[in-house]
């Protein structure tokens, strides 16, 4: 049965005190929506599209940096839930099969639930997700008549014996799109918000004779966020998810508490983790590679056997091969480091290539930026970079080169020559001594001065 | 009705294994003794007389740079908190209106609690602050009959009856001064340790036919330190208040354990913090900065669009506008960066200006220290300062003006000029190879020796 | 009596997903079986005895590096603890005294503990470690008569009594070295996996009439580490009792859950370690140094009144004398630094000796490597090291002397005298707005071309 995805990601979040969408706010390096989009394009939907409103061109704008297939329906008044859906009916024309509802605030409904839901589909006509709710106070009960859900009931209407009941509504919904805006065609919005609530098709489902079904997922996959405190609190829900995982697959967190992963972040096993690691989107750590206490990795690539850090910074576009040390202080962007290279000390290695075995020296910089154009650095094989070498890109360093420590490198250097631009030191006799005089007679009146 | 503050700081912590007093240990950045003051002096007294006596002088400092209308009196000899309220009394010869008794190492009771004190204190002579103790073993107990406080117990002294109860001593009171005195002139020593109780003078006063009642506050108020241990989970527990604030307040802090603020930190709504990241004393963060991972922060002011860090370091007098970028390893002391400046990477500014829209190339220093003086640099609008570029305050660039890469620059740079000091690069062919041979064949040599 | 040590260090912890093999994971900087080693060589053990089998090579190098005296024997099959032990009889050849048995991946068994067991043995043939396990579920119950130890009971095996017994066998045991072996001898695999099991030489010494008996520790000492999860576990037990500890010893930690203690850390009293540091091993503190955050530290003494970071770095042999600043992004490595020198801005010293109030100023770097070799800086009493200085090991700087911003030092710097090397700076007039324009001017036909 094919799919359509609807995701609904109108709302402001008042409660952020945001200029942002809500829906756009991060969770491990990824907006919220994306977590949403990503579950449910695992059921690869023949057409997704995302309700916008609030901050509507910014959230179109990441939802087509995902899936340049989604389409965008604005919803310019808040109406509701039921009336959000039904403003994807035009989108939705002729489509066929099944319509799955999400909710770009609701990051973590997993797509083995979606699969389930999916399943239950065979059998039923709609398929509700349903929760066992720690506290179910605020949410909507699910009547269940052994599988069969009768009615989904607020807890202001509920029965005392209603309100017993701990199995909730999480909202998520999948139903026949032919079905779905029949029903929603009959929703109205006779209540004190004068909202038109999507929860109310199960009603009118069963009224009409369809069959109705609640599958359960854990109350941790329906965490919604509305508001910083909210966010930090899914943030903390996805870490001590991703932490456990990596320990389970062979990973060594020596603090775990304080390694973050973003949403797609891959560790091999038997690699080892220090404290105070963050990794920010796109990185892959091969097996074995070493990752040192204060670092920060983003769109990196790490393979075996290399050590980072401490204070590694690795940004987008680092490449670093086998056995390759990136030591402290030391930020590579948009580079790429070849087997057993090294650079261990306050350096700066930006669009640049850099040879098997060469040595980077402490206190080099790539002068990548000519205040309008960035331009490319190569360094050959088992090549010596002097300490404090500038290297004025575009430029090159041959195989087995040296540069002179301060050496200024602004052309290319063959392979097996050295660079060098140095004048020579003059030792000045006695003049520090000098200089130091002058300078604490000069404090000295002035501390006389001010007497 | 008019303040007399005191404060009681004499205190020597042996509990603190320390060689300050107690009260000068600090939580978020100030010392104990300055969070009383601010608590206390939030009732705008007319008199603040602190009580000091370890390690009196540095006591008697911090207090003069907090307010310096405070008025420091010794206790010498510690003879309990009677003794040393009463060591106020020449202090506070003539002074008419309440006497607020508050501790030094007593960090969190609010203005707002004090606020409810002094309101008590229009319907009776003496207020006594107390709390609902969670377990309330070892302190005195409130024993109420409807509004009006009986009297106070102490623990060894209390029937079964009286140990039932669960509304505690802070420890803090407030009355007229001259009862106060009056009171404390009555109080004796006759018990084991041989002090005067500040406490005592409940009993007295009642006795004296004078009304007296407790108000209560949270028994995290009443938190007080007397060992590192109580100052890690006083730090502990002024961040997490200070943590859920900011999230409330609209900041999104991705990890809000890892964030650490001060006493006076503030940070307006729709900001990013990520995570560990630092507060000192004296930070001001603008709506919609981002502070990046790992950055510290002391005395600096952040303005709206700035990026700041990974790993940066503001130091006092680091003003950022608007737009303004600080990256990775850089450090930024008394300097003042124009709208949309950029310094990206290893760098140090320290007492500087630098003009909008200028980018500050990696590895640029401002060598502000001649072994004796400081010096200021001054860069224009529009500038690019090259690659390590060392700038030798006292020094000026201009406008629109660039430096080379390697630039020493100790002149003037004026307006539009090109600030260069070179020396060419010389490539010298093979002698790289020549000289790895040379090494290598040495590095044999010896290790043939050593077999 | 003598003790003979044996060490079961042989397993593969198959968990892990390691090819290393599981003692050699570390927590708190140390080997698991370097831990175990620690505590048992507290009895000065007469033998040491350790049991290899999975990468028996890196399991004795590392058991070798802490105890050059220890004694590594092979078991190549895996069949149990009871075979394990006997794995040691040849190498206990004529060894007197007592044998005790830990295991190499538990970790904190303490020196009391293990005096404790000493201590019973004066009374008993045969001395069991047990512990009140809080959750009993899984571990074989010791059934005691008084101080008679009668049996261990395997889950499995006990009967509804016993099950309800929650003193626990930990494995750990001391006999006589000759009773060892000959109720090991008497040990049968006759059970589902085949194993000869340790613990059934206490059925087989009670009932050759020998008394036994079980001391207690707390289950916290008994942590066997079996996973990642595990170690990470154990690594956070480790550093909440190092923490809590330090606090004691009267050290302020700002935020004691960040600061990451070695097994061998020693801080002395009255210091303040801020939030976000990081002891590798071997390093002291000395009284009233502050450690400023997010500071690493691995082999390296700082003295009293010295301060370290943010953001420094120190690495094995750093040594800091009494007031010696080292600051912002600085690495120090194997450099001894004397009273009151200071290095506070991007720096890198390393194989080096800085004299007495010496200033380095940011930017400077020891070139100490020179591709094969490394050498040594020496920089004098009372020096000015302008920023950026090169300096080319082996080289020395005199006392008293300087050097300019940018020198690059490759001679010897006599006492008072200044180096310097430096081209004159050279203006450009309107040079930069030429360079602006001309990229600019190039942006703009690409960005035409583009369209």
């Amino acid at each position: 049965m094919s799919i359509n995805l609807v995701i609904l990601a109108a709302g402001k979040g008042t409660r952020m005190k945001s200029d942002s969408a809500k829906v756009l706010h991060k969770v491990a390096g990824a907006p919220l929506l994306i977590h949403a989009m990503k579950a449910g394009t695992s059921l690869e939907p023949q057409n997704i599209v995302i309700v916008a409103g609030h901050e509507a061109d910014a959230v179109s704008a990441a939802a087509l940096a995902y899936d340049e297939s989604a389409q965008i329906v604005l919803q310019t008044e808040q109406k509701g839930t039921g009336h959000a859906v039904l403003c994807t009916k035009d989108a939705l024309q002729g489509a066929t099969g099944d319509l799955l509802v999400l909710y770009g605030d609701t990051p973590f409904i997993s797509p083995e639930t979606l699969d389930t839901m999916r399943s239950a589909r065979a059998r039923f006509d709609v398929v509700v997700l349903g929760f066992e709710a720690a506290d179910p106070a605020r949410y909507g009960r699910l009547v269940m008549d052994g599988n069969t859900l009768e009615r989904i009931v607020e807890f202001k209407d509920a029965s005392d014996e209603e309100r017993d009941i701990s199995f909730c509504n999480s909202g998520v919904i999948l139903c026949s799109t032919a079905h779905m805006f029949e029903l929603l065609a009959q929703v109205t919005n006779d209540n004190a918000g004068e909202e038109y609530y999507l929860t109310d098709i199960i009603g009118l489902a069963r009224a009409a004779g369809l069959s109705a079904t609640a599958v359960a997922c854990s109350e941790a996959e329906t965490m919604g966020v509305n508001s910083r405190t909210d966010l930090a609190a899914a943030e903390a829900a996805f870490q001590a998810r991703a932490r456990a995982d990596a320990l389970e697959a062979g990973v060594t967190l020596t603090a775990p508490e304080t390694v973050f992963f973003a949403h797609d972040t891959y560790i091999g096993p038997d690699t080892i983790i220090e404290p105070n690691v963050i990794f920010g989107p796109e990185v892959t750590i091969e097996n074995g590679a070493h990752i040192r206490a204060f670092s920060h990795l983003e769109g990196a690539h790490v393979s075996r056997g290399a050590v980072v850090g401490p204070y590694a910074r690795l940004r987008p576009g680092a490449e670093l091969s086998e056995n390759v040390h990136v030591g402290n202080f030391v930020e590579i962007k948009n580079a790429t480091l070849a087997e057993g290279a090294k650079a261990n000390h306050l350096t700066y290695i930006g669009d640049a290539t850099i040879g098997e075995g060469t040595n980077i020296g402490a206190g080099t910089i790539t002068c990548n930026y000519d205040g309008v154009f960035k331009h490319h650095t190569h360094i050959g094989a088992r090549a010596f970079i002097g300490s404090n070498t500038m290297l004025i890109a575009p430029v090159s360093v041959g195989d087995e080169a040296m540069t002179a420590t301060g050496a200024i490198v602004n052309k290319d250097v063959p392979d097996g020559a050295l660079a060098i631009s140095r004048i020579p030191q003059d030792n000045k006799l006695n003049l520090a001594r000098k200089l130091f005089d002058t300078l604490r007679a000069k404090k000295a009146r002035q501390q006389n001065e001010d007497e």
